[in-house]
């Protein structure tokens, strides 16, 4: 493999929530996202997920809370926890998160 | 957990080589590291590493060649890679390794 840009990665994306894979490291997968708008409200079981901001402000409501994520910002959701992601503009979202993450809705 | 801010974790470090883990994601460690100078030569028998640069210049030997990171750039080193550090002048790095990750010289 050769080297990553993260800048000519994030180009590439045309699409709101469709991350792309960048990385691999071990079970790891490292992901880039561009988002606009709330997401559905979701889970997952087993897997911790890390945000961090690259662009953007990035809103985690959780159940009795709101997380507020500016640029060189993470935070990480916990396994099981409900959430929803939401951002007003444009935001552009650096996740770490396991290869076989699966999103369950609730 | 409260969110993180990786500026003001990277404003802790103090010491050059001695990671500071900021996020535990399952199984998966995300650290900063400050470098400057050379690590000796290793590899991580079970484990991938990924080396993203945030500031600085990070040059990382492999057997047959040499991958420079500017900011912003990424590599991953598989596992069973010998690899040696190198930065001329302070290098600020994100990595993202397995949390039960052994360094061995070789």
């Amino acid at each position: 493999m050769d080297k990553v840009s993260i800048e000519k990665m994030i180009d590439l994306i045309k699409d709101y929530w469709t991350p792309l894979d960048i990385f691999r490291v071990n079970d790891t997968i490292v992901r880039l996202v561009k988002i606009k708008g709330k997401y559905h409200w979701h889970k997952h079981k087993n897997q911790d997920e890390l945000f961090i901001v690259l662009k953007g402000i990035l809103k985690i409501n959780l159940k009795n809370r709101q997380i507020v994520l500016h640029e060189g910002e993470g935070f990480v959701v916990k396994q099981g926890t409900l959430h929803q992601s939401e951002a007003d503009e444009e935001t552009v979202v650096f996740l770490v998160e396991s290869s076989d993450i699966v999103t369950k809705g609730d």
